[in-house]
């Protein structure tokens, strides 16, 4: 099988712009096939906040609202999502840039409102890994953005984390998949004041261990449980880390960051 | 040569909930392969002018500054493209929202501002005819919204009237195209007051002659120069009028509005 990498990359990344010109070099000499998903930064906020549109959380979680849907359709899958291609195109690296509408990449549900009613968010239902498959085989690089549908002509928000790790899911039957998460840290962390108290690697096993302990913990958590369900799921390894490093590392083979494992 | 449609909207369809909803349906149901170009109608401004930034207009054409761009970015590729793709997918009909970036779909020149600078505005350099070919083939409708780049990296506002010409004459070598303009009128009108006026067929020399009459003129002008330009590199026949009747009646293969022919 072909190896397949997926990129994630955050606000830490989009909102910084030298940052993001050095990933996207970075991103666009990285052999063999790839997909990029982007989250969202801060630039949606400053949008809303500048329209005067209240943010609303709960628990530090945001709701998406009827305003706050077409905010980050607008910022996600129209301005971040089209000036990450064209920069791409222009490094050569021939790109396309897929919300999960387009071509029915991916299929969510609204999220059941059961508990708490986080608005127009979704959760993955089904991924067009037949799609995604052409556009690769045609040396075509998916950049896609957070924003998912319904299938009845609902948008969602969606997030990226998950966005990566259930393509890399579905995708793992046609390739070997490296999934590679960059954040702001060095990569998961013993200590988080302390970049160098690295965890190289961490097991199925040791996770649980470490969130028992809440070495692990908070916003970590989510991230590190999809990274885990994607490595039950055929996905052949997981590698998180700081862009800055992680990527230029990857080029050449030699990586950085911490490494997961089932 | 299989027939293509090509069906350019703008604000008359795009601002009216109600007329959109009647327009994707009949869009939905057209027979055979098919692209819908998007203007973006009154959206953009609404939005510029919420976020207190200043329209610039020189000869009432507007001016596309490096803030305009964002907006009209994040408001035609991202928030009209992504819910008119999504509304497409429910009806049934399996879109892909591409702006020009998009696998390199339509590469554009920054305009000359020898006279005027207009900004960042694209005049359209070539079409990517064989991916545009491949996801018709593949069943998939692409919907265009009216953002081009230059390959460089930068991205470029453009008229949506051209991208539809400029896409029919490119897919004319593979298609047999038929390209449809819908505007708020019935067609070119003898008399603008009077929805009744209709003109029914216009050839090249007679839109000459109802130009130099001011029969036509002002807004129509660039519109049916890119018409009669598409006529005249390969299109097979243009329909222009009102989405209302134009695509119902369409479908029926019974067509109203105005014929154009070279």
């Amino acid at each position: 099988m072909q190896q397949l990498t997926i990129v994630k990359i955050g606000g830490n990344v989009i909102d910084d712009e030298k940052a993001l010109a050095v990933f996207l070099e970075e991103f666009s000499v990285l052999k063999g096939k790839k997909i990029l998903v982007h989250g969202g930064g801060k630039l949606a906020n400053q949008l809303q906040e500048k329209l005067g549109i209240a943010i609303n959380l709960i628990d530090g979680r945001r709701i998406t609202d009827e305003e706050t849907l077409k905010i980050v359709t607008m910022v996600y899958a129209g301005l971040i999502n089209k000036n990450l291609v064209s920069k791409l195109q222009s490094l050569k690296c021939n790109t396309i840039g897929l919300s999960g509408a387009d071509a029915n990449c991916i299929q969510a549900n609204k999220r059941n409102k059961d508990e708490i009613d986080y608005g127009f968010v979704g959760d993955i239902e089904k991924v067009n890994a037949s799609f995604i498959s052409s556009c690769l085989e045609n040396n075509l690089t998916p950049v896609f953005s957070a924003i998912t549908h319904d299938g009845h002509g609902q948008l969602l928000n969606t997030n990226a984390d998950t966005i990566a790790s259930e393509l890399a899911i579905a995708l793992s039957n046609n390739y070997k998949v490296q999934l590679v998460y960059c954040f702001e840290k060095n990569g998961v962390l013993e200590n988080i004041e302390n970049e160098n108290s690295l965890i190289k690697t961490i097991s199925n096993v040791e996770y649980l261990n470490l969130k028992e302990k809440l070495i692990i913990n908070k916003g970590m958590i989510p991230k590190m449980d999809n990274a885990f369900n994607a490595l039950s799921k055929g996905v052949k390894f997981i590698q998180i880390g700081n862009s800055n490093k992680l990527l230029k590392l990857l080029i050449e083979e030699n990586y950085e960051g911490t490494r997961l494992y089932s």
